[in-house]
């Protein structure tokens, strides 16, 4: 069994770790961190969890609390991990950090983006992305999970066969992706609440949202060169579900059994990547409550594009379902052990 | 393994109920019948299950097809099951119907309530109502099990130790239930649009809905006398859930433990019904994607009544959970196999 | 043209208020007060108004402030209005008051049920509680109209006839009320958050809610004896509209058409309550964005009972457009100015 | 007084347009042509209006109805408004067409894209295409108005500008458009069913929307040379609304504020058309239930690509209200007249 903590247990995505951890038959939950929910039941917080979890939220220092696990997931505000990671922390346990600390390799980008000093910088090499299907390799022996972001896996799994191939004018990449509210957390705020949300779609975080470069560095990473990219992320009235509509430009004239060869070619085996028969596109709701990314693409012969969508379950693959992938994958476990839940509809 | 078919396959409650089996480690799923759907792939009706289920929709003969396996499920129209059921069917299968064929011991009431010819009246003393909490042990030998509606499930459950305990006026009964869309079916219909049912609430099928005559029955046993009650569903604008908020007359002076420890004598050891604590009230959230039935009540000490709340996921416990329930504990398996998920939030 | 200066402007009731104000052709708005939003443009706070209204929100002594008028509104929380009214500012404006302040009658229920002192009881007396077609008459002079709750304005006109005319037992009356999330308010709580609206109902303020005396008074007032009922609330995932489900023993034998030459005697002239046609029954979709009331009911020969349903939205009849309603009798304006809008649907 | 007829008045926008008209104060409603709800009172069919209109839906013969008429809408299917356009018919009435039938001016592009045989095509020529803001003058005098589609409607008018004035690449023109439900009409479906659409996005006419080409033409014209654009439309779990993101090459180096003055060039005085303030961005509910189409846009200069968003109310400026104010400039009228609603918000 593998002992587990959660810092930062009482948002959506740290609910959601709990719950998918508490069915999971390879972990043990020792404590749940929360310092605004402190002492109190978890099952006060979230119903759902009424008589099947019996844990009250603890505080105080992590460095003790560290000895009783093996394992911490962080699902904390960014700024967090990086101030407790250390030698002496990383000697007791591995991390799983949800935040997006470890995520970017450059610094300044990271400075730059999060408006925020690095606490831990000489950690961030160390540190491995944990897009599971990209770097399975590397990351079954990190100590350093750096979870992606959600709009980010589901971009970044979607466009990576075609940046790696060169298929794509890597100038031309613009994604127009589109969130359930649970990625805006269980904060309190007015932007938030139901009337503000329900009935409207905005747009936000218009060429400015921080996991632009997150995408990019990775896209960039499979195309062995710079990527630029525009993103643009929109609100919708669902709780969770993010479904992505990407635009490229094709440099040579495919068809889509080619470019299918392509995607089956990373994706053939994988088990939680579906590559949808032709012209059935991703839906939300096909993946919602599931860790699936649904992928398909169309072809635009009068503009030579073409139009990629994929969907994922936000909180699931775009947050706890990935890290629980991530730690099936460090510990040496099934990599869908808890997780082969078939999606929820309707 | 159980060998099971299933007819109806392709409504809601056909749909969850593949879920749950295929998700269920003692069963195997053989069949699915949809006269609609004939020929077409599962995962085409419902994409949620593509890579997951490669099964396409049998038609045909019954009568053959149950050669093939032990038990079937009925998530059929009123009138089809009646129409199946005879010895020689009996002699290969056992059969849980989630219509209400089998649910109604009174014919003249069925007859009356659901302006339908009974097609096999001779089968209606032997079936069981499949109430599990309340009918467990005939249950086990059964046949034919009637599985339960899913306004009645949460109104019976909720109600039955003060009705039978004799605490409350059986004149006096009123419940106002409220249901999520999937209740309605998917069945093509302009009252079921999004734009009809979003942004609005009504009450329907007021003084005449169907479910009053089944909880009247289950509650009059449980009584020894006849029960009559207001029944009155509403449709509220969200996929999952039904709240029943139940109000009736306290034939004495007793305080929230004294009911607390009646509803503890027959519901404290049941694995699916969470009493809530002191003041916490049943929300279809808590439960949704799950089997469980959670109840509370208040005591309006102005005017000597207890108001009763109850929650449950009309799909799970309301239909094809509480199917599986039974199926479970018709071939003695543990009875939450299969049943065990945490409720999905948000 | 009345000037007018709305106090608590920048809350959903008050944001409506200014909606309806500002197309209403007999009324200039002069300021909109908030102290959350001082020296804000109001079209930042609700973009709605965006080159429609150029004002800013404004703050200091109210007392100033209205010497610019002749009419405010006060859509604050309880207390501020009760902590305002004196002779002086009496003799500058009338008012009309959205909180619950000047709403109840009796002192020793004010204080009990909102745990609050009343800062002006000298005028509770004066103050006319503007349920317009109950009290119209009294309405026309007051200096202080008391704007009905939404939960009430639609129990009190669906129940009045019936009880006025004793043709239900008073101690039987049960209803079951359901809101749109708006009746929340736009205050930032985690409660209120899409996420925790959405897909989900719950009932609330179960036996305690605060609107259960100001109905227990008016019916009371119009049955000429004391009234005591059963009250819930319950929380839909919708933004505007209330509907009640209303229940109550009937002392005689009574049909359909009985009750409906009643209700005629009552509401038959009445532009804004629509008494629907037999088996047609009150949606809140057919009133949103109005001012109606939609009445209707069905006799239950099996218990006795009459089921009584309505619907308004709870932002207009409930709030804001009732507020609207109870200027036009106060100010001798035609009784539907600015309000004669077609319900929106979808 | 103008006298109108709606051929087509039980679909969404059919309902709407009897909604703006029976409030417009130059206009009588003659009758309501409908084939499925021959017969009906109308409030049975749309309970909103219940004792504001009285009318029953007629058939029959157009060519009589129109005797009684100086102006028809034509809410219905392609094929329908072709097929009734004569001499004699326009010698009676002027045609407001919300179909496609006279959007296209090349036949081959119509017939391709909508598959279907133009009726007749000698009256293409003289037919108008009815986006305000553009064609104002032309739209004076036509006896055959095309009112636009919807998505079309924002598409257009916020890429009109940037188009007409060559500051952008006509070859990479990206719409990504989202739309509530009620875009997909009144007609019965699964796939339109309220638990299908709850709770999920997907796109769909992926690069073969029939909105493609209308957006094509137009946007030609103003180029003065052939105009090729992707266009991916998105169904939103909302009622209403329409939020188009654009995404084009700009050509050369501008900043916010130049391209500000070039909207301000095309739509300052349009009162219609709101170019909000710098970093505010359009959300559909601050337009909901108006005739606004709210713009406005972000230079990417990572990329040198402006990305321009709008959002308008798919049933009033993307149908109805825009027919209404066609029909106001039709018949010089004011041409806000009938239209000047407030947005409704929440």
């Amino acid at each position: 069994m593998i002992k587990v903590g959660i810092v930062g247990s009482t948002g959506y995505a740290g609910g959601e770790l709990v719950r998918l951890l508490l069915q999971h038959k390879e972990v043990e939950i020792k404590w749940l961190y929360s310092q605004s929910y402190l002492g109190e039941d978890y099952h006060r917080i979230y119903g759902n969890f009424f008589k099947l979890l019996d844990k009250k939220c603890v505080g105080g220092d992590i460095n003790d609390l560290v000895n009783e696990v093996d394992l911490i997931f962080t699902a904390t505000p960014q700024g967090y991990c990086s101030g407790i990671i250390n030698e002496e922390l990383l000697s007791k346990v591995r991390v799983i950090d949800l935040s997006a600390d470890f995520r970017i390799k450059d610094l300044d980008i990271y400075t730059s983006w999060y408006n925020l000093e690095h606490k831990s910088p000489e950690y961030i090499d160390e540190a491995v992305y944990g897009l599971c299907e990209i770097n399975r390799e590397k990351i079954k022996k990190t100590r350093i999970l750096a979870n992606p972001g959600c709009y980010t896996t589901a971009s970044i799994l979607s466009l990576y066969p075609l940046v790696r191939e060169k298929l794509v004018d890597l100038n031309s990449i613009i994604i127009d992706a589109k969130s359930g509210t649970s990625g805006a957390g269980r904060g309190s705020s007015v932007a938030s609440l139901f009337c503000e949300v329900n009935e409207s779609i905005k747009a936000y975080g218009i060429t400015s949202h921080r996991h632009t470069p997150e995408i990019e560095e990775q896209l960039g990473y499979g195309a062995g060169e710079n990527v630029i990219v525009n993103f643009t992320p929109h609100l919708v009235p669902m709780n969770r579900g993010i479904l992505t509509t990407s635009y490229l430009n094709l440099l040579s004239k495919v068809n889509y059994f080619d470019l299918k060869e392509i995607y089956n070619k990373y994706y053939g085996n994988e088990y939680f990547i579906r590559l949808l028969e032709e012209n059935v596109f991703p839906e939300t709701r096909w993946v919602s409550s599931s860790n699936f990314v649904d992928i398909n693409f169309k072809i635009d012969n009068r503009t030579n594009r073409v139009v990629v969508i994929s969907a994922i379950d936000n909180l699931i693959k775009g947050a706890a379902g990935q890290a629980v992938q991530n730690m099936n994958i460090m510990y040496g476990l099934k990599e869908n052990e808890g997780l082969e839940q078939v999606p929820l509809f309707p």
